[in-house]
């Protein structure tokens, strides 16, 4: 089978040829470090705050609010801590939700083990939070609310401008991590209240291992990463900046064609949602409707079918997707993200992600379309699962 | 001018073009994310499992050892955090020397602020730790001692295997900050006793933004960087595929090359110390004899004169290098190394740090020996600290 389709741009995207592009100079030639204050780094400086620049322009930020980090990861980590630490004695409290990225989770977790308490908000089934959740949430001791902007499973997109005014208003920082939703939706941390927001460059056709944090002035958060000054001293280690040019490059860039990216993924995506749900039988589409969800994502639950032997069938036939099923997390339970919206375990084991980008075709759609329903069918015929599914239901349509 | 001389190697080095094109693939072909279980990705696995190879191979180490960073500074805030979270019921105390990285320095002074006490110890005149300073300093609450493995100002080469062999001894975890010696001076992990080591990729010719953490086997830290799975659950967030591999061909590359590298380098770097001890007047290198520094170190103090404005003549002539005088540093204070053996508030103002790499040629260091007495001799010339100078000593040589 030489036919590839990847349809797992929301697990991490090629580096645009522009990027790399830009990036190239900063390797060999312009490598000065940019602490040092000779002529030779002038150029690297200058390029760190085009780059600096451009991440802003994207947010409706300032520059001197943007600090670059290893990624979102990082981003996140710095975001709780540096909030949790720097607001001890204001107060212990935080509130998040249960279907954030681990990086928010466990960072949360790491934080329940030394002295804080926290929320994890409920979600609907379709993976909103709901503002009167958070409202009753927060005590006294609230420091810090984290919902994340998009859902990098079902992609459903939160009421993050409400949060924000409502955080505003109570004098509790609010932080997003926007990691799945920068330069794919339109974002204005200004009018949508946003203190602290993470970002990824490989998200967007950035190269990987680079992001930051967006920190609004006059938010006072303590250092995650310690040592030397850069970045104005909040964040040490020798800028990566053929990595920082890259996101700068890859953000401006996805930012310039956002509006017809997304109107042309989201057509594909809709044609793909539609096939799926007509043509398979008791297909589930997890996340929220279309228009309320990432234009590039749609996940499905086929009951009745195991994740990974899901994805390997379609890996076979040269398609790249991906699962909520336990194995390919690492661990033994299901996508905490699909169990939050309710799903049973036998519809989160048997979910698929498939996230479209820049490359994806009609014809790599049709072709989906062509394989899918096939695979779903020969594997429910040999499940044990779908027997019971069956005979519970008297049937399929 | 045109002539450029860059001798600032230590601070950081161009990515060789081997390595460039060694990472080139995994931008924009080889782009999947490694923790994908499809075919798609088997490629990138397989690119960092031979990055983990190369590097534990340089270190003596096994490549089940090796975590990935984003750097030394990350590497270093995992380590001393990672131990002290981890074994905070053992022993709050922790060991480590005035001449620390600030990756190291303020990471201490982080865990002081909360709960932790920290030795720091004092070297030498040459910069060395002793090992008795170290032994008396020793309690019973001792869980971690970090000692640089040579220093990034002076280049001193710290007695590490008998550092490694007395904490072995007494059961207290030994880390080494050995982001300058790295495939510059041959190491072993295991002979030396070494528990946790960080390294840094650009400062051997691999790209910013990538290092990582040798971790022995058997030694338990706690994560620093929470999230997804990613470094069998140690370190979170999406591998940077390209830095890695370009870690690894860097330290490989490197490796090979040092025994002649160093020897070519050590030579240079012999013919400008013999060359600015000869011609400047009271000169005066700092930090231990050749021989037991990096073999492409070299720091001198010309008393009278600030280290900015030499750097800038300097500059103005084509040549990059370094001073721990203040200003460079973003502080008020000059370089704690070169106070910490000795040198007074004069001296380290007057400090130039000149470090030699793959590109440095004869004709650079004869270059510089053409041009710094000249701009010496002029500023101290201009300058009232030099003239007080010659009236207290009754005149150079």
């Amino acid at each position: 089978m030489s036919r590839q389709v990847y349809l797992d741009y929301a697990a991490t995207t090629f580096t645009a040829p522009e990027v790399v592009s830009a990036m190239t100079p900063y390797f060999t030639q312009s490598f000065g470090n940019p602490s040092s204050i000779y002529s030779f780094s002038e150029n690297n400086r200058k390029a760190m705050a085009a780059a600096r620049q451009q991440t802003a322009d994207v947010l409706g930020a300032a520059k001197e609010e943007i600090f670059f980090t290893s990624g979102g990861t990082e981003a996140d980590n710095w975001a709780l801590k540096g909030v949790a630490w720097r607001n001890r004695s204001k107060g212990n409290h935080i509130i998040t939700t249960k279907i954030e990225h681990h990086a928010v989770l466990h960072t949360a977790q790491f934080l329940q083990e030394n002295g804080f308490e926290v929320t994890f908000l409920d979600v609907d089934a379709e993976g909103r939070v709901r503002l009167e959740d958070l409202e009753k949430a927060v005590t006294d001791k609230t420091i810090l609310v984290s919902v994340m902007f998009a859902n990098n499973e079902i992609g459903t997109i939160q009421p993050v401008a409400e949060i924000g005014a409502f955080c505003r208003e109570k004098g509790i920082i609010f932080h997003t991590d926007a990691v799945q939703a920068v330069a794919h939706v339109p974002i204005d941390v200004k009018a949508m209240n946003i203190d602290l927001l993470s970002l990824s460059a490989h998200k967007f056709y950035g190269p990987k291992g680079v992001g930051a944090l967006y920190v609004r002035k006059g938010i006072k958060i303590d250092n995650f990463m310690h040592g030397g000054g850069q970045e104005r001293g909040k964040r040490a280690t020798t800028e990566n900046v053929a990595g920082i040019v890259g996101l700068g490059a890859a953000i401006e860039l996805a930012a310039s064609r956002m509006q017809e990216a997304s109107s042309r993924v989201g057509k594909l995506r809709n044609m793909l949602i539609d096939g799926v749900m007509n043509v398979i039988p008791h297909a589930k589409l997890n996340g929220a409707p279309v228009g309320e969800r990432l234009p590039n994502n749609s996940n499905f639950s086929f009951i009745g079918i195991e994740g990974e032997t899901l994805l390997l069938d379609l890996d076979g036939a040269g398609i790249y997707a991906s699962t909520g099923s336990a194995c390919s997390s690492g661990s033994l339970d299901p996508s905490h993200v699909l169990m939050a919206i309710g799903l049973s375990h036998e519809q989160a084991h048997g979910s698929l992600r498939m996230t479209l980008g820049e490359e994806t075709s009609e014809e790599d759609i049709r072709y989906v379309l062509s394989v899918l329903p096939g695979i779903v069918e020969r594997r429910r015929a040999m499940s044990p699962l779908w027997e019971d599914f069956l005979k519970n239901t008297q049937g399929g349509k």
